[in-house]
């Protein structure tokens, strides 16, 4: 396969947007933001830059390892955030890391590390490079000769399958759709898809505690870690396959989430599904947002567990296509490869309608094949959903604004959260215009707890040619005050990286923070695994 | 209520096992184990023992909180091990606390605390004391003036419900009984039922990773905590109230399970549940455990999330009064406040018979006052459950050998590890008596998961008296060791606490052991927190 991914921006080299899809955002964007002028600013091109030679060179032993390509310094200077898009499209690749490595196994891992050690060479390891928060942006402080990133790209295999544990020994280097292909032979799936699902790895999402497709119980991927192997410059960490487990403090926990900052994540023994043979799914309408997230805490609270369980707010599902804008809409699902789930559905839906919802479609299937069922809201919504991202990279190019926010919080406090977010988000981004300018903001929910729920913000408006990152500052500086105030979290599934530390460490309490620094120094003691990601670099406890 | 603990074995000082319940086990004393002659041991009087007297006193501010009466200090001296037992029995309190502390709010720990890190006077937190593996005994090493029990018990309020997210914020000092009464008005419950419920409380739960009622899913209490405050020397963490989060490594994964090194839990904001209204359980029987062991996975893995599913073998099943010790038993149960259990359990069953169960009784029922509905296998077995520690200790006294071991284990593990731990501590308990002995050796399976389960055995022989302690390490060792070579952890839901350790260390790969050695640093600089749990006394990362 030579398909290549975009050295700048989301996806494939070769693969675009849907053009009707994008005539019909730049309508959206004449018609709702008044932005007439939609000038496409053009991709760089590779021959366009030119970057800064490498400030360092690899031992003689590690040079196979090693690329200097443009190409590969290149896609390894950004992630995917806004901002990044934006340099990018501005050709600034000003911060390139020197050099970019191409581990093939563990013990490549280890070499690399001990020499980034010895030499002060900061290590920023890098798994599809999909971060939304400059976790893999080589922007590292003054104390290093140099950076190199390390690729886990070429450890992408299934290593050994535990049938009867329903678990999988598996490298971290493994990209979604090539892992799921792997366990697919005996009818597992790890069943975990967030947004970037095509494009980051098995690493990248223990790493960062990502988010997937359970809108309840198994929302982020640590429930689905079993056993960890970490590469640290102070030796390898390898973890027990426990089913659960009563002694100490989780050795995985400390590393789940880690961003890099503490180890190098090489393999993971995953806990997998049965792919699911039966669905029942179902949509239900609601006037209000408020009566749509009353409905999500019932389901949250009833202990169904649905798969799916999210809300779109009225303009959010327009915008999707899965309903007309009048009214928000609660995709409800359940799937399982154990029972048919008319019983569960049937006792959700009285739930949905209990909270004021107007129940649109239903329907209970089995497939014998594993095979999805499609059809309905539901299946609208994930297509535009895995999609969203090339889109993104259209509008912005077009001009626009376009950013995320994802917060957690107690349903006590979830519609003043709420409220506040969008009010911070209207005004900041209205402001940054010079005010009067249109402001589209919406909201889905896209996770949810017995105790609480994940509000999930877009913000769309003019961007400002040529300040956008000062707009960006500017905007998400308020909605993030807003979430912290309103006693939410920084992030609840895109991680903490460079870009959102200066908030993390208001969130976190700071004998943590110095735990966590100790920690570090004790499995890092040179500090050169991913320097400035949750914590600043040089950090001492 | 005057109702005073014991100072020296489990429970009441007017409580004690059923004599009826005695007889018959010493019947079986008899007749399984051919001890016949039953000389019943103590119990110690505290005016026999004549305790080393206080080697520190506290500054006078602290005065009010300290006591030094010979029962509180005995009663601080030991958890509920067969070792702790052993020795009190003996009337051997040679090393008590030097002072126990009350503390009846958050800053009189602080103080404490203050004192302690000032002084290098030891601090071991104190919930129930119902430790089985030296958790909360004085045994600190050279380096500290003396010691100090600090004991939470006076901090047992619900200091704040939130319904709506069915989250309560909740003083760690309080004992189980007086957490659920304070739920009740609410209709709110924790429904988190460890074997020592009436005798240890939420902060010692969350410290020691506790295991509750819950077979599957809420296994442990962590799923359970929502935020956590903790005093440490190095200042308050306060960890914010976040349904979910993915804001770097988990703040309170680092805590639940720290066993007082870290730091002293005051507080927690804890996840509810509405009481059940629906229940449905059933039992079914086994000719053979195997088949037993392959219906709770199937079960386990099948998404039903059973709240009970327990395994007992024949002679576990015929001691505990469920069954007539030809088959193994399991024990099927669901619970809900929100829908009927009738399809739940109709698949359940479905399995259960799958795996060659013969379905013995089955109960569907919906009790409208909230209280349970008892009668059947199931409900015999929890009452011998809760009751089980007042007769351990009159066997105990009797000259029995008894103890439990417990672990965690993939299920492609689970048949190998089951035998290798019988074949252990059948034959380290034959050699402890010089051999020939009778030995009696149960297993039960407590906590189900999707990939593996958590086994938990008892093991019964003749004392050897004058040498129980010596026997204790024999058995242990042995059944331990094959525990950790097969794979399995030194414990699901005991904790590790200071008897524990060595195998700790084991387990935990080094690099890990000195991140946590490091985070204890930074937070309990003088490390005077609990020294010698989890980590060696003075341990340095």
């Amino acid at each position: 396969m030579n398909r290549r991914r975009k050295f700048w921006g989301w996806g494939w080299e070769d693969e675009r947007a849907d053009p009707l899809q994008v005539q019909a955002a730049e309508a959206a964007l004449r018609g709702w933001l008044g932005m007439h002028e939609l000038e496409v600013a053009g991709p760089p091109r590779l021959d366009q830059l030119s970057l800064r030679p490498p400030r360092i060179a690899p031992p003689p032993a590690l040079e196979p390892l090693i690329s200097v390509t443009a190409f590969d310094r290149a896609s390894h200077c950004y992630g995917k955030s806004y901002r990044d898009l934006i340099r990018a499209l501005r050709a600034d690749f000003a911060n390139p890391p020197d050099l970019v490595a191409f581990p093939a196994n563990e013990s490549d891992v280890v070499a690399l590390l001990d020499w980034c050690s010895g030499a002060r060479v900061a290590a920023i390891p890098y798994g599809g490079g999909s971060s939304v928060c400059g976790g893999i942006e080589p922007e590292v402080g003054e104390s290093f000769i140099g950076t190199l990133s390390i690729d886990l790209g070429k450890m992408q295999k299934v290593l050994e399958v535990d049938e009867r544990s329903r678990a999988a020994r598996i490298q971290a280097g493994v990209f979604g759709p090539a892992l799921e292909e792997q366990l697919r032979p005996q009818g597992l799936t790890l069943r975990h898809y967030p947004q970037s699902f095509e494009f980051s790895t098995l690493g990248g999402w223990i790493a960062t505690r990502s988010g997937g497709h359970f809108a309840t119980q198994f929302t982020h991927i640590d429930e689905l870690v079993e056993a960890l192997r970490v590469v640290t410059p102070a030796g390898l960490i390898e973890t027990r396959r426990l089913p659960g487990d009563g002694a100490g403090p989780s050795p995985e926990r400390l590393f789940i989430g880690s961003e890099g900052a503490l180890g190098i994540i090489t393999e993971a023994w995953m806990r997998l599904f049965v792919r699911p043979r039966f669905r029942a799914k179902a949509s239900a309408l609601y006037a209000d947002f408020a009566n749509g997230a009353e409905a999500v805490r019932l389901l949250a609270q009833s202990g169904l567990n649905p798969a799916n369980c999210r809300l779109l707010d009225a303009r959010e599902a327009m915008m999707n296509g899965v309903a007309g804008g009048e009214h928000a809409v609660l995709l409800i699902g359940f799937e399982s490869h154990d029972h048919a789930l008319d019983g569960w559905l049937k006792r959700a839906l009285e739930l949905a309608r209990d909270a004021g919802g107007e129940v649109q479609q239903s329907s209970i299937r089995t497939s014998d094949d594993g095979a999805g069922v499609r059809g309905g809201s539901a299946d609208a919504w994930r297509g535009a959903f895995l999609r969203a991202p090339y889109l993104r990279d259209e509008l912005v190019a077009r001009g626009a604004f376009v950013e995320t926010f994802e917060t957690a919080i107690t349903w006590d406090r979830f519609r003043a959260l709420d409220s506040a977010v969008r009010a911070a988000a209207e005004s900041a981004a209205r402001e940054s215009n010079g005010g009067g300018t249109s402001v589209l903001v919406t909201c889905r929910i896209t996770h949810a707890y017995s105790d609480g729920a994940a509000p999930y913000f877009t913000v769309i408006c003019p961007a400002r040619r040529g300040a956008e990152l000062e707009q960006w500052d500017l905007i998400k500086t308020r909605v993030t005050d807003a979430m912290l105030e309103h006693g939410g979290t920084v992030t609840h599934h895109h991680a903490v990286g460079r870009d959102f530390r200066r908030w993390y460490e208001r969130q976190e309490p700071a004998p943590y923070q110095r735990a966590l620094a100790a920690a570090k120094s004790a499995v890092d003691p040179a500090g050169v695994l991913n320097p400035g990601v949750l914590l600043a670099a040089g950090a001492r406890p």
